[in-house]
């Protein structure tokens, strides 16, 4: 697992976590959550590159701007799970491993939340772990990378 | 209902009001808007910021940056009201006193326009009534954060 | 604005209100709402009649004897507001401005309260603003028989 | 066909016909119409009897008073027919010839007037012709009754 | 009513009419219909033309072929009321007062029949009378070209 | 159980029983079902009061009259079940312990029936015992009134 | 009702009872609720066999064990309720009278459990009354054995 | 047709054209596309300007930017055809003639690509032609500018 | 694009373009098309034989005894494109390239013709562009026939 | 089973048996069916006469001639399967043992295949036995027809 | 055709065949049906292996246990066709020719059998045969595993 | 994380793991994952115990019988994921932290498989990781139990 270069994509309003609602997404914040991925990579002698946009637009831009740098995406798509076909098209374009997560439990929240137009396209997902869905995440999406290419 | 800071956000294309469709819209243009609800909003000894983007993300960006400075939020949301379930985290998550507004009657409209996926989590919700939805709009909001201090 | 006659109708369990789940409705009674549209209507150099009913048959009868002497027309159509097509028919035979309001934020609430059968007949609607929905909601209907005389 | 009894009932806001949107139902009043019901049905050896009301329990009234004097029902049970059960049952306990008539081509109106609770426990039904569905609707009544006397 | 001329449509099956199924559809023949057409009809001072094909083709040609001398045309599209946008178009097309009849009603028969692709053009429908919905239908359709030409 | 008051009401066309569709609702008379359920109440030390309406205004205006003396209420609404939110929102105000009763089960008739819009704010109910629904209705809601005062 | 044999059938988890969830089911256990039965049954002169499994096999197995011995089914279908076709054609097949309990009131839970595949084939269903939707199920299943066989 | 001048808009993603499922999109990039469409417009005496963004918002700032300046727009959504109703109401108040294109045939892949918010908004589409599309469409709208003005 | 032949088949009703609702259809005949379209086609150095029916079976005749001799099939199926599987089927068993057109824009009229059978096994489709949809078509057509040769 | 005479049927595009689509339908022809029908129905000591059209209205007439000399249908309708109330209603007026066939495993195609508007009236349906579907479904009526008479 | 081995299973209830509903099953018993199966099959030179079971893990066991040993699976899978998913992913995971096949026309009957979870997988399917069905089954199952053989 | 017990419970089919197609589930053996979950647990310095059954009986009773020695489960459902609400009923009594996992991306199979009963009572879930969907599974379990008593 030497050497693999994960992009992790974090949708609107990620970057308010451990602020916002902690009963839902708990205390941790994004930074600290990036920083735990960071180190749990470093471990695995992988690399992360973060990046957090409230823009549909600009989420697309660093696809396109860093897919064929990196070897898998790990993406916390937010809200834009539910209805960004624009983001699923560039993650599909992409033609990486992808990983989607989610801090909370989708399936039970809000009809709308049940519904992923990403899932589709994602080798995995893995949702209501808290931070421990990305860390989990990021495992597993290295775990696939190095099935593929052995 | 002294000093109270009111956030007006105007969603996509409202920037064009006075020059689309006056039959549906009025012949009013935001900067008109503005003024109007500046003017109101003094009368009621409290203050607007307003802001308009034809951006999701834009829009999601300046109510992270202003939450912690106002009191309450009006939101006409344009047509990002049927979809943008990210404006909706956006919103909910500012958890702020919250008005919705329309200026036409979406439910006399096209069917996509009956379905707001903003107003489940706003406190009050106004239609139909022109440039009024906004006046009578920031009155309601400024009523409810009086009510919730009281 | 002189001189404008306003028919507020009130559908059926509204003469409940204030004694009936405070959390959802607020402890204002009928009387007190109909005091305040009273005032606020002389303020406006109108006049308001009220009439509740627990009866579709009897909001409707009272439709037909008041539609010719009234300028427009507020109602709270109460629970009717979810099937009462009878109503809707003689609102719209009314043929008179028509301001729909609810107390609560009835998208906030079971989602048979997310439907009416009567906005799609009405000018504008508001709800979610307590007593204030009846007193914008008058304020809105007389700008709107303003305009249409103007 | 000597001697038939012929209740005609009326549902809410038909006694507004000829005041009420002509282009949609015409320029008769509800008194022509019972006036043309009478003449029609003294030609044809028969008697009809008329009740219009705005309330669905009053016209259940008038079913259980009158069933047992009369040989069948022609109704226009207006928006009633798009929720009423409780006007279905009464009219389905009556046990009698029954036919259905409106004035307008409910199916070519908005989406709510294409169903009718009313129609499956009906003879048949008449739509689209003006004055004519109720007098055609009365000699096919008449029709359907000596045919099963016969 | 002095001279009109019809086209009487009977869509597919309508020739087995006095030999199937008599319960539903009664033990005229389609002769005997046509027939008793023919005889009201010359009674109003009108003549008909009946047409029946068991194909959706034929009564379009047929349609075609005639419209342009006949003032209106009364159809019983029998199974192609469901699905035949074809023959909806062709008798809209043909922009002549059109009446729609049934024998049975086919309100309280399968689901499938509740739904008619023609009556939305239609200016009225007629079902549930046996012949006599052809007979009053003729009557009724009589009575609408005579109402427009005044 | 001691003293209990409860309040009986019979919806729209229930005043027929006896007279209408015995194969579906059995041969008693509401009289009959109302001697039953007085003498099984003096058994058990409780007291009914029975109220039959056809109108939904009526029996609203009885549920708001009569709540503040009885302690329970046992409810047929007959068609109403199926769509009246207003007496939904009547007996939801009354807060008193509610047992909702029909005669057949409704779940093996027509697929309207299969709803209520009740049976969301019952704490129980029970159908197609026949005049049974009710006896044992009335002893089930007894109990839940003295379960909620123990 | 003398001697009258009742096979009461208990679904998965209902084992569980006054361990699991007594908010919502009470604290009786099934060992209760069949003592309860039992007892009741010798008061009206009959006769209880009670069962219950996790298994849907074996309570199918049960009912075609046991039907010709018994007169009358008490069924608690547990969570099977909701999609057990192979459970509602083993009730059907045993051709004897049948009554459907629940516990809670099924309605106002998740919508998954608003709906019963069972109810259709009963002759009569009880929910929401606790303990009590069993026993005077009981009673209520008896009188219809009774009833059928005077 | 002489000068015309087109604006030619390219939704998310279109910009890895030629790099991303060639199988389904071809090998044509944007560059070449935007080529074709200027030369195909300068043999038809017109003048194309085009415009790609990941941003729903910038397709939107453009529109506004650019329609009083052009006499027709081309547009390909891309995925935003599925759910962007911002940009239907920014193409809709731009009042131009509208031509949507997509080079893939939409009704042939997934579920969710068979419906557009476009459409209905627009004079024409065209789909599943590649390259061709577009340069059909911009032969399309300059043919539909010039029928307006003629 | 040296000699191909193109089979151009017109579905119900086209028969009548240039007769019928000119505002929807535009004014010129099927005879008019379909000159323009033998012109543009030998321009192109191709061949069109052009087959109109009404009737669905007369259609796919022409298909079955035309395939093996045309290189491509252009098809307006007029309202058989909402509902004719049997069309479809004979479409795809040709295995010919196959572009379906319309001269209105489908997406902006009633709802069933929203929805056609015929797209998923087209290779593009282009609607709205009035007799340009039938040029373009051939056009694009002939393209993919090259395309696919090449 | 001396001397049945069989009907059998087969719809739309089924005359292109072999050489269209054969990994779906096999590599028989239409004519190798038909022989193989006639020798086991010759085995069978039974007739069978085929016919086959892509005409709805000549498979209804073919019916219309035929019912009164055979003893029973074997039906293929092709893609009519799915939308041909009108061969429904031809096929249960000739109220004779019916048997409906399909070569391939219509559950495992598209969608629309799933449903068949003949099946409701059927006898038994056979599907994905290729060509034994015929043959099986051959003996099976026979069988049924056998039966019947006995 | 020597030598096979076919499994037959049997689902819920089907052991009660010839004693349940014979209006919709016929008098044979499963034991007469098994003794058909093992006769046609010992003529065709096949041996059959029948298993019922009222548990659908049983009926998986078998699956599992048999399926390495037989050339095809013949199923009847009772009330589990419309929701056992898991009964398809064992069947599915076999591997094996498949042929489901049902008593009676599931297609005539409650709307919630005329879905099969199992269908889509099968090879074939049969129904409305009586045991028939399963002879009939039998025979196109073994005609299957030839033609896959050869 | 010293000591903690898990119970792992695999549904229906799960037991052919490694035999069964190998493309979607990979080709370890559930003996394989089994003690893979033991090596990890222990190196977590916890405990698993293992159960798989074909039965939801057996499943339910195994955790009636677990669930009070164990400190949370890890639960691959099967195919009673889409439909087995009594597992879901004997999961949620249980009241245990909860993981769900699949080895295949359920999300981009059948629809059937999108919708899970399970996941809306559970911790977390984990989707499309193979074999590593239930080791990280167990971990996430693990985490989730410390939290929850730290």
């Amino acid at each position: 697992m030497a050497g693999y270069k994960i992009l992790v994509l974090h949708g609107p309003n990620l970057n308010l976590l451990g602020q916002r609602d902690p009963g839902v997404y708990g205390t941790r914040t994004l930074q600290d959550i990036d920083q735990m991925l960071t180190k749990r990579a470093s471990e695995l002698k992988a690399e992360v590159e973060s990046f957090q946009s409230n823009s549909e637009g600009a989420l697309i831009d660093k696809i396109q701007q860093a897919y064929s740098d990196v070897d898998g995406i790990l993406v916390n798509p937010g809200a834009l799970t539910h209805y960004s076909y624009s983001l699923r098209d560039a993650l599909s374009a992409a033609a990486l491993p992808l990983v989607e997560v989610h801090l909370s439990n989708v399936f039970s929240r809000e009809s709308f939340r049940h519904h992923s137009v990403i899932s589709p396209i994602a080798d995995g997902m893995l949702c209501g772990l808290g931070a421990d869905s990305y860390i989990l995440g990021l495992e597993a999406l290295l775990k696939i990378i190095k099935n593929q290419r052995s």
